[in-house]
């Protein structure tokens, strides 16, 4: 059988955590959002712990690497950024589960780096504002001013780190083959869409 | 029964015009896309060769209304340009067409101007670079760069037209419910799926 990969690009607080899980567990694949840190961890020899604090942060090319020679051996690399080690673990990441088999990954310009291979559907998830608003207070327990700033701080990092990362714009209708709003039918029905595409 | 509105932006050469029609088709509601003209001239009194010639352009600030006296009586303005003009035109007729029950409206800002009505459904089609080069090239008989180019210009044009008489951004996934890369599965596949979007 075709191998499938779903990558899942996503505004801060739209749900594409969950949509994500749910077409996943459908397909009966692996689903790899903070998962991918383990395998980024165990297979570049960097601590989780490093890669959870550069997680899709764009590089600050003001901040040169404070990241002392043991890593900068294991890379094989000088002068590089911690963001950038960051990111080129994780880029092995994403090729190395997508050698595995099928299955869905969340952010990490996944979409860009499995650009190459077949039965790929690029998927993004937006919200409405004030949807969005009301998860991220709930779940991160946070008040309505907090969680907007969030969101706006959010939605640009995640915007400067695929801009970084890739030659296409993160949150155009045209980076993608899908893009839904997760605020109109909510998250079954929004996986129930992509499991059609997928299938029909 | 309440009432649908799908309103379908859509890339130069992506194909939205037919799969608008065939969601149209298919729910047994009225299109409109340059059919938009034909209300706009009836209700506004300005010629159907008028509102063509500026059909969905972008105001130019510096080239002022040449349109004489009789125009500008029938909008009762002053200093309004021809954009304007047959702009206003074409936002009555959206709100005209609207007003009579369900349909499909492509472009001309309708997602905007429904923004405020139940039953509102955002569709945005894009499609692979190359495949919209093809269905130009076979459609309006240009060669390969002509067609790149009048690609470049339309989709450019479109964009403009559609920030200046909004407060969203053309094309990107936030501003629609929906947004579809038609060349991934054609356009009775990408129809198919903005109707299960609405029955779901």
């Amino acid at each position: 059988m075709e191998r499938t990969y779903i990558t899942i690009g996503r505004q801060f607080g739209s749900g594409g955590r969950e949509v994500g899980k749910k077409v996943a567990q459908a397909l009966g694949i692996p689903y790899y959002d903070k998962e991918l840190l383990a395998v980024a961890a165990k297979e570049s020899g960097l601590s989780h712990q490093f890669l959870q604090a550069y997680d899709e942060r764009p590089t600050n090319s003001f901040f040169y690497s404070l990241v002392m020679g043991q890593q900068n051996l294991l890379v094989g690399a000088q002068n590089v950024t911690v963001e950038q080690l960051a990111a080129k673990a994780q880029r092995d990441a994403v090729q190395s589960v997508a050698d595995k088999g099928s299955c869905v990954i969340v952010g990490r310009c996944a979409d860009y780096l499995l650009r190459e291979r077949g039965g790929l559907l690029r998927v993004f998830i937006c919200a409405d504002w004030d949807k969005r608003i009301d998860r991220v207070c709930r779940r991160d327990g946070l008040g309505q001013k907090e969680a907007e700033e969030k969101l706006r701080r959010m939605d640009k990092t995640r915007a400067a780190y695929y801009s970084f990362h890739t030659d296409r714009k993160w949150g155009a209708a045209e980076t993608y083959d899908l893009c839904i709003n997760s605020s109109r039918k909510g998250p079954d029905a929004t996986a129930d869409l992509i499991l059609s595409f997928i299938r029909g």
